[in-house]
C-alpha cells in the first residue's frame, strides 16, 4: 500500500504567489510542528488522546465478531439508530467496501443483512425504512454516547414499540445498545432491563469512533473484514505519528490548509474521484467542520475561526460546482482523492455506427476517471486555483483505514495551528436547549421563556403566497 | 397550497446591523427589480428564456406518458446515464416524490421499474449497478444535450455492448435518446439507427431542464404525477412573475442572497428538515453554483464573483456542521426548507423502563423535526446569524414543482444583480478540452502539449508513504 499526497499545485510556482505557498512557508513549520508533536504525543502518553491508539486494539475485535455472528445469524436487516458521528463513519465505510451491498438479493449478499443507517428524525423517512423490514428480523444498533441524544432517542421508542408489538416480550433481543461504559440512560437500560450493549472507549468523542463499535460493529455485520481496516490505519500510523513535518502528510497537509485559510482560502473542498468514497468526504465534513469551527482560542479569546468543508465527487460535480470552482471567488482549496485501481475496470468498446465517439475506443472507464481528475486539477492550475490530491492505489479496507486515520490526525493537528480544541462543539449546545424547552422538558422553562422572548423581540417578516 | 418565506432572522433587529439587512436595503431594489423584470419580461417574450413557460406546456405530456407507459410494460429497471443537469433534478424530484421507492419489492412499487441515476464514470459504481439488474429487462435514457458530454457517451458504449450481448440485434429497443431536437451525434443516432428519442426543448439549457422530458420522462416511468408537478410550478408562477420585489418569493430572496453575499456571507446553506428533499438541496447546488459563479460581468469586466452554495440536512448536520455555523467565521447565511406535515407521522410511545425518556412522550417525530429547526434557527440568531425559512405545508408533486420553479426565477433573477450571464458555464470547458486531448482525441493535439507544458513548468512535490 502506498498513499500520496500530491501538493505541486499548492505552491506558488503553480498557483502564483498571492494564494500559493511558499517553501519557506512550509519549512516555517518545521520547529513548532515538532513542539506540537511533542505535545500531542505527552497528550497521548497521559491517556488524554485514547482515539490514537484504537488501531492497535486488536484484542476488542473479538467481542465484535462474537456479536456480529450472532446478529448474522438471527436478522435480515440491521438498522443504526444514530447521528452524526454515530452514523458517519459507519455510512462511510458501508459505502466505500461494500457498495451496492443493500440492493443485492440476500444470497448475493451471502446471506448477510441489509444495513441501513437512520441518522434523522424525519417520520417520512423513519416509516418508509421501517416499512422495508420485518420487525421480527430486524436489529437496531442505539449508537449514542451520552444516551440522552433526542433524535437517537426518539428513534429508539418508535422502534421499540414497532419490535414489541410484534414478538412481544423479547423485543429486547432485537437491540443492541452503544454508548458510554459507565453512564447515561442507555447504559442503565441495558443493566437493567438485560439488553445487549457495547462500549464506546472512555475519552472518544462521537466523530473519533470509526474504530470503536461505533462503527466497527455495524460493518462487521455486514461481512466488512474489520481486522483489515483496523490494520491499514495502524500500519498507516507510522506515517503519521512522528513529528518530522516533511514526511508526515497528516502534519503536512493541516499546515497547507492552514496556510491556504490564512491566504483567504477559507472553503476547503473535498472531492474523491470515486463512488465508493463519496460519503467518506461527507464524514470528513463532519470531523473538520465541527473540530476547528470554533468562537474561541484555547485561552477565551474570541477568533470565529474555521474552514467550511465542502464535500463534492468527482466527475460528477465537475457538472455542478466547479464553474464556481474556476471562475469565481478565490476563496477555495481542493483536495482531490484519486485512485489508482478500481475492482472491476470496464473497457469502452467500439461502436462502428457512432465514429465520433471512436477516441475512447480501447481506454476503459477507470483511465477515464483518472484523466478527468487530471484535466480538472490541470486546469484549476490554468485559473491560479490551490489544489492537492491525495492517492490511494485502491478502495479497500486498509486504504479506507488508512485514510480516515490520516484526516483524524490531520484535524487534531490543525487544532493546534487554528489555535483551537479540536475535542468539542459547545456551539450546538444552545439549540439542543431549545428543542428541549420547546418539548416541554421539565426543567427547561427558563430557555422557553427566553426562546419566547427572542421571538417577541422580533419584527416578524414572512412572504406568504396563497 | 401556500408556501411562504420568512425573512424575519436576515433583518438587523435579529441579527444586527453588520451582517442583518435593514427595510431600507431591500425598498432600495425595488425600482432596479422593476427594471429588471421588464428586461426578463421582453427576452421571455421573445423567446430567449425558454424555461418559464415549461410548466404550461401540458401538451408536451402526452408523448411523455405514452412512452411512459411502454418502458413500464417491457422493463422491471430504468438506468438514466446523464451528468450535471441530466441527472440532478431527476434524482432530486426521485427522492421527493418516491422516497424508498428502490427497496421496495416489485409488487410494493406497483409493478413499477426502479429507477437508477448513474452520473459518473467509475467504473467500480457503474459495474455494480449493472450488475443489479437484468439487460434484457433493462431500459436506459441517454441524456446529453450536446451529444457529446464524454461521461455521458462511455457510460452509453458500455451500456449498449452490455444490452447487445444480451439480447442482439434488438438493443435499440433499450435506450431512449434525450437529445437536441435537431443536432448533435445523439440526434444523429436516433434519426439512422432507429433509438427512440425525445427532444429537449431548443433554449433550455441543462440545469433548467426539470420540466422537459429530461426529468419529466424518467420521473412518469416510475410513477409520479408529472401533470401535478407541473401544475404546481404554472401555479405558483403567478406569485413569482411580477415585478413587485416585496410579494415576489424569487425576486425577494435573490436580494436577501444577493445583499448577504455584499456583507460577506459568501457561503449560501441550503438545509431542509426532510429526507425526501435532501437532494433538492444538491440540485440548487448545481443551479446556483454554475449559474452564479462567474469570472465575468456582462460587459466583460473581470468579477470572479459567486455564492458558494452547500447543501445540508437538519436535523442530521446539526450533529455535523451546525457547530461552525454558530461559532466560525460569519461568511454563511443559512436558508431552510421547513414541512408543515409529514405523511405519515409517528407518534412518540411511553417507554415506562426509562422514564428519563417521558418528555418526549405525546409528541410526534415530526412535532420533534420541526421544533428541531425552530430551535436551530433561534440558536441562530443568538449568534448573530442571518437565516431564512421556506415553508411549505407538504412534500408533494405540486409543492416540489413551486420549490423548483422558485428557485430557477430566483437564479436568473440573482445573476442580473450579480451582472453575470446566468444562462452559461465557460469555466468548465479548459477541463473538457484537457480530458480530450489526455484521451489522445484527434484533433486536440495542441491542448496536449500545452498540459505537458504546465507539467513540465511545475517542481513537483509528492509525499509518498510507502
Amino acid at each position: 500500500m502506498s498513499i500520496s499526497l500530491d501538493y505541486t499545485n499548492m505552491m506558488t510556482d503553480a498557483v502564483g504567489t498571492e494564494y500559493g505557498v511558499s517553501d519557506e512557508e512550509i519549512t516555517g513549520f518545521i520547529a513548532q510542528t515538532k513542539g506540537i508533536h511533542q505535545h500531542i504525543q505527552e497528550r497521548r502518553d497521559s491517556g488524554e488522546l485514547p482515539f490514537f491508539d484504537l488501531p492497535h486494539n486488536l484484542a476488542a475485535i473479538d467481542e465484535i465478531l462474537t456479536l456480529a455472528k450472532e446478529i448474522q445469524a438471527d436478522f435480515d436487516d440491521l438498522i443504526v439508530l444514530g447521528i452524526g458521528g454515530s452514523a458517519l463513519g459507519t455510512t462511510a465505510m458501508f459505502k466505500a467496501l461494500c457498495y451496492g451491498h443493500n440492493f443485492q438479493s440476500k444470497e448475493q449478499r451471502g446471506g448477510l443483512p441489509r444495513l441501513f443507517v437512520l441518522d434523522n428524525v424525519d417520520p417520512d423517512g423513519f416509516a418508509t425504512h421501517l416499512a422495508l423490514c420485518d420487525p421480527a428480523q430486524t436489529c437496531f444498533l442505539v449508537i449514542s454516547k451520552s444516551g440522552t441524544t433526542v433524535e437517537t432517542t426518539s428513534q429508539f421508542l418508535v422502534a421499540r414499540q414497532w419490535v414489541e408489538e410484534s414478538v412481544g416480550g423479547v423485543f429486547c433481543d432485537h437491540f443492541v445498545l452503544i454508548t458510554d461504559p459507565e453512564n447515561g440512560v442507555l447504559r442503565e437500560l441495558a443493566d437493567r432491563e438485560g439488553y445487549r450493549s457495547c462500549a464506546i472507549p472512555a475519552g472518544v468523542g462521537g466523530r473519533f469512533t470509526a474504530f470503536t463499535p461505533v462503527c466497527l460493529l455495524p460493518l462487521a455485520c455486514v461481512g466488512v473484514d474489520i481486522s483489515r481496516l483496523l490494520k491499514g490505519a495502524a500500519d498507516f500510523s507510522r506515517f503519521v505519528c512522528h513529528g518530522d513535518l516533511e514526511t508526515n502528510p497528516a502534519y503536512l497537509n493541516a499546515v497547507l490548509q492552514y496556510l491556504a485559510y490564512q491566504k483567504g482560502l477559507r472553503t476547503s473542498v473535498l472531492m474523491p474521484y470515486s463512488d465508493r468514497l463519496k460519503d467518506i468526504a461527507d464524514w470528513y465534513r463532519q470531523l473538520w467542520a465541527e473540530s476547528l469551527g470554533k468562537k474561541f482560542s484555547t485561552d477565551g479569546a474570541i477568533l470565529h475561526v474555521g474552514p467550511t468543508p465542502v464535500s463534492a465527487l468527482g466527475t460528477t460535480d465537475q457538472h455542478s460546482q466547479v464553474q464556481l470552482y474556476m471562475e469565481g471567488p478565490f476563496d477555495k482549496v481542493v483536495t482531490f482523492i484519486a485512485v489508482g485501481e478500481f475492482d472491476q475496470d470496464l473497457k469502452l468498446p467500439d461502436y462502428e455506427a457512432s465514429p465520433e465517439m471512436f477516441y475512447l475506443a480501447g481506454h476503459t472507464m477507470g483511465e477515464l476517471i483518472r484523466v478527468e481528475q487530471l484535466a480538472t486539477a490541470a486546469a484549476l492550475v490554468r485559473n491560479q486555483r490551490s489544489n492537492c490530491t491525495i492517492h490511494i492505489p485502491m478502495v479497500t479496507p486498509e486504504t479506507v483505514g488508512a485514510l480516515i486515520y490520516l484526516f483524524e490526525v490531520q484535524t487534531l493537528f490543525a487544532g493546534y495551528l487554528f489555535d483551537v480544541n479540536p475535542l468539542d462543539q459547545p456551539g450546538v449546545e444552545e439549540g439542543k436547549l431549545f428543542t428541549y424547552a420547546l418539548m416541554g422538558r421539565q426543567g427547561f422553562e427558563t430557555k422557553a421563556e427566553e426562546y419566547a422572548s427572542i421571538k417577541a423581540h422580533l419584527r416578524s417578516r414572512i412572504l406568504s403566497c396563497k
